[in-house]
């Protein structure tokens, strides 16, 4: 029945998270537009009210619903799904839910759904299928979605390449007088002439603003003196890139430039402890002595890292307690940071995989060893 | 014990949700960051995957549960919420959710959580809480936020005027040669300048494109003939604009000419239906005999609106079937659209609202009268 081609990367993603369906328990999985939808089936379409999903029986064919505005997209979906069924506004989308359950009857499964799915899909698929188990499939997804194969690793380095392009726009644009948007839309700007789209809003992060690890970027404009948080990143065929760098504008505060070497330092320290075998914690634990014994740990305010591939923020955290261990094709940010609140913060992040060889190696380009002064 | 202010508004909003609650039997909210906690509290941080809620009892003390990385930013909530309560990334949220559930006894209660919450959140609380029934509160609080007061007409005025500013930046990017994330760019720019944050991802559709309504805004560079769709909006104060205007380029093909003659009648005939008393399904019928009529019926594949505010699409959804009643306050769009597969789409869309003077008000400039050539 399936139209689908033997060179379809889908169908081997299909049956691996088939096999980690049996090893979890899961019968049946309902997957909303994100990430994991993307990496099954290749269909990329924003999230709205309207409930569009891809189910994935253990032990039938795969099969989507649809808003009918919508499904002129949906039957186009890369993985080559061709059984997609519709629904219109006017009658909605609970009709047809129930007639699929009742098709492959899923009132008598465990269904796994996204970790992202809206608690307005989740919990009325919930009261639809009362005698059904539903359980978060995140862990089983992220067991397949964890390890980046060649095909992601040359997406991933793609879209740090992006994402490095647009570090002289941010740079250049941190000027006296210029305000934090203006900043963030020189980065767009240079975004648009890759053809990128944005893996996450930015972060400008001007002077005292950059002590709160995600501030909004505002009106707030530069003054000299000011250090300034840079945080961005291009997606490219999906997979996100991200980096922080930093800037003084006309002039740095000396407890600045000291707080951005001991944060290299640790960035350093973190890389260097990235090897198949390592923990995730250990990772985290790298980075935080050096800032501990710096006598800055106390400003240390957040994890070292996090994984990144579909999405901007995935396994494995490189976070204290992850006893996870590392094996080559993990993708994650090092982004230690020191914020000392109303004066300034100071992050440095560039994205790493574990390689075959048995070391971390960095996306990115490599970070200036001292605080640039633009 | 609280600090808060006899003008907080909050205030005000907190009273009125515990009096909703009442009639929904819920005897606890748990609001992850999106409008709805957004409405009760002015705490207004995107979601992340760590969990950050308000948890507002029927009968105690609201309180945050928060990552430590931003408990500062959630200290100065500006509701005046005192109880802010933290945890870090090594020991995880779980611990400090039972440690309240305890403090609450929610354990034996019906606990409302906000249609956006993601799974992630949703699933865990229902397995920390295994006697607890969980049920959606977007009903209970789209009671409250459905009629915006006197202040939140203002934001959606000052979100309209917004937009309309944007008009010219979109309309004058749309060049010959020119791809639609330059077109998407220019708006980007233009909002840039008013400092105002953009209420959703610009849709700009060249052409065939425009057949698509949730097209997404890529690298096809615009014809010579080309209809475009521009679909953009300004959020002001957490307040959404919408809009969505057409330009043809260089020439318009006579069909494009009259589909928007079309499509604006049948705008201005939804407009005409919107009074106290009518009901959605009344305005949405409006629009769809007007297309209908016209012979085309099979191409307005959408819903004639949906309501706005702080989310840019909430209730009152103009659809058939919808039989809520309008009354003043509401806000919604009215856009319907025509979408003819493989050449072009048009749709019109104002924001709207609901006056005591009995009349459909649009905040928005008025839609020129005839295709726009560029």
């Amino acid at each position: 029945m399936s139209q689908v081609q033997p060179t379809n990367p889908y169908i081997q993603r299909l049956s691996r998270v088939r096999t980690a369906m049996n090893i979890h328990g899961l019968d049946t999985l309902i997957l909303t537009p994100g990430a994991a939808m993307r990496y099954l089936t290749g269909f990329n379409e924003p999230a709205f009210e309207r409930l569009l999903a891809v189910i994935v029986p253990n032990d039938d064919d795969w099969l989507f619903i649809t808003p009918a505005l919508n499904a002129g997209q949906v039957r186009e979906n890369p993985a080559g799904v061709v059984d997609v069924r519709m629904w219109d506004d006017a009658d909605g989308w609970e009709k047809l839910v129930h007639d699929v359950c009742i098709d492959l009857t899923l009132d008598i499964g465990i269904i796994g759904i996204d970790d992202d799915m809206p608690a307005r899909f989740a919990l009325k698929l919930r009261d639809l299928m009362p005698t059904t188990l539903f359980k978060l499939a995140g862990p089983a997804l992220s067991e397949l979605r964890v390890t980046k194969d060649t095909l992601e690793l040359a997406s991933m380095q793609h879209a740090a390449d992006a994402t490095d392009t647009l570090i002289p726009h941010a740079m250049g644009a941190c000027q006296v007088g210029v305000t934090e948007l203006e900043v963030a839309l020189a980065i767009q700007k240079g975004l648009a002439n890759t053809g990128a789209e944005s893996s996450f809003e930015s972060i400008v992060g001007a002077g005292a603003n950059g002590a709160s690890p995600h501030h909004h970027t505002g009106k707030t404009r530069i003054k000299r003196g000011d250090v300034v948080v840079l945080d961005f990143g291009a997606k490219v065929d999906g997979y996100c890139g991200d980096i922080t760098r930093m800037v003084a504008v006309g002039e740095a505060p000396d407890e600045a430039k000291r707080v951005y070497e001991i944060v290299l330092a640790a960035h350093d320290a973190a890389l260097a402890a990235v090897k198949p075998g390592a923990t995730a914690h250990d990772v985290d634990a790298a980075a935080r002595k050096v800032i501990d014994d710096a006598g800055y740990g106390e400003f240390f305010i957040h994890r070292t890292g996090h994984g990144i591939g579909l999405d901007d923020h995935e396994p494995p955290y490189i976070v204290a307690g992850n006893y996870t261990r590392l094996v080559p094709g993990h993708c994650f940010s090092i982004e230690p940071g020191i914020y000392l609140p109303g004066r300034f913060g100071v992050r440095l992040e560039n994205i790493v995989t574990v390689t075959e060889e048995g070391l971390g190696r960095e996306f990115n380009q490599e970070i200036p060893s001292e605080l640039p002064i633009v």
